[in-house]
């Protein structure tokens, strides 16, 4: 069986995405937890499983994998459901996770994901609208031109999982989005998976400083 | 036929990586480029093409792949080539190609890719190092693990792609590895589709100042 190690599930959005994949398509795997620390880095302790001291890390048999869409593409050599089936939903839906694995670092540093609080803004800033504002274009391209209740159609794909972190965080920061885009942030919440993650989340008892 | 549209030769390491790998492994494309500018966003100008404002980005029809991991892997649907034939070196160059997509934002920043000048770093910093010492590593494995001339086994795959702008930022700021990388860095210096790149970006007349 997979082993999917992990970061804390409160601020490890990196974690959420091929946990949240894994969850959601019911591919069964063994969940390995890995603390961040206040005031101390966790490469050294991440090493012990991770080639790069980073978490996700999937580890199955003697082959380990990881960065996060690497496992997704290895995920997807032996689950088709991983990618939407059809050809160019699949090419969307591939292009706007890579999008995210190498963007949008604005969000991603002035909002860090943090489940378990409601914090306001410090200040919207113009590369951060920017952001916010492709990744609204980018939901409602998809849910428009799919036509689905989720991303790149009517099944949750490995595209959903990829901007689940921005689900979380739209919660946590007050962040507006168009009435269609709120409308998968809302099926997104309420996912089963998605469900289990945050009630995990804002039990865990560390707690680490930005 | 593909369409690829990229940036200048002489900067654009994202748009190497797909041209190199297409030219690499004999897959017909047509080459479409749009240069950077000085003191002025490429944003609104690319945008015409690429949704991101980004490059690369390929057309096949009517389907546009906008980022370049997602390019490979739109690729890999139709050459199995793309990526090694076995199953651990596969998950190998995915996850090595991966780190590259998201990360070494040091060597990124402050060795930008510049194919003609010769430069001296201007400091080796820690973290600069850091990273240097990962790709060396990283090389270092798959060179050894593999055991073939290329960084995944015996043929040039998407990794090897991946790294090539390294190739040209260790050329250019005389960066230094161990004599098993330096190895595999005299081979892809050598390689055809390498050769034709730099020939190509030492003639680009357009100077970008960084």
């Amino acid at each position: 069986m997979y082993t999917l190690w992990i970061a804390n599930k409160n601020y490890s959005s990196w974690s959420l995405r091929p946990w949240i994949l894994l969850k959601a398509l019911d591919i069964p795997f063994n969940e390995q937890q890995c603390y961040f620390e206040n005031n101390k880095s966790s490469y050294e302790k991440f090493k012990a499983f991770s080639p790069t001291g980073l978490v996700p890390c999937l580890i199955d048999g003697k082959t380990t994998v990881w960065d996060s869409l690497a496992i997704v593409e290895y995920l997807a050599e032996e689950y088709a459901q991983v990618w939407p089936s059809e050809k160019t939903a699949r090419a969307w839906a591939r292009s706007a996770a890579a999008e995210m694995h190498a963007g949008f670092m604005t969000l991603r540093q002035t909002c860090p994901m943090n489940c378990a609080v409601r914090k306001e803004l410090d200040e919207m800033t113009p590369a951060l609208q920017h952001d916010i504002a492709r990744i609204d274009a980018l939901w409602t391209e998809g849910l428009t031109q799919f036509g689905g209740e989720w991303l790149a159609g009517d099944k949750f794909t490995a595209v959903d999982a990829f901007y689940a972190p921005v689900v979380f965080r739209a919660q946590t920061y007050g962040l507006k989005f168009s009435a269609l885009s709120q409308g998968w942030i809302d099926r997104m919440l309420k996912h089963p998976a998605m469900v289990e993650w945050l009630a995990s989340a804002i039990t865990e008892p560390e707690i680490v400083h930005e």
